[in-house]
């Protein structure tokens, strides 16, 4: 594995993983009305579409990376509608 | 182009415009106590490691759609650093 990918696969691990303490902050704090709902509805939606886009490519980094991130940002869609 | 590169660029469109929404309302409410900081500490990280993968694999939809989502997500952190 050169460096390069190794740059990407940290990236993946940083932009995924970033969405984790959001989602902490909420559970803890029950308090969401800062949070855009438009934000999230759009991030789900892209991170379904890189997903497709993973499994048409067969690439498992995509497929991996945006399973995570598409349970993350659907944890907290749900939880800004459920404490709206 | 095949249908798989335009749900890739599909993907890329949502889940870097994403950012805007939340950007436009912490401009109007001058609210982010609800924000996580280390959330977008870690983003911006996260999409300049893009950037450069982008960078030295002569990517330009991966740098073109990591600028304009550093730029957001560095917005979102200043704001949230401002409005504390």
């Amino acid at each position: 594995m050169n460096y390069i990918t190794i740059i990407g696969f940290v990236a993946a691990i940083f932009t995924t993983s970033a969405f984790l303490p959001q989602a902490i902050k909420i559970i803890r704090t029950k308090k969401t009305s800062d949070i855009s709902l438009l934000m999230y509805s759009v991030m789900a939606i892209g991170s379904f579409l890189w997903f497709l886009y993973g499994v048409f490519l067969k690439a498992p980094p995509i497929i991996v990376a945006n399973s995570i991130g598409l349970i993350l940002v659907c944890t907290i869609l749900v939880l800004k509608i459920k404490y709206k």
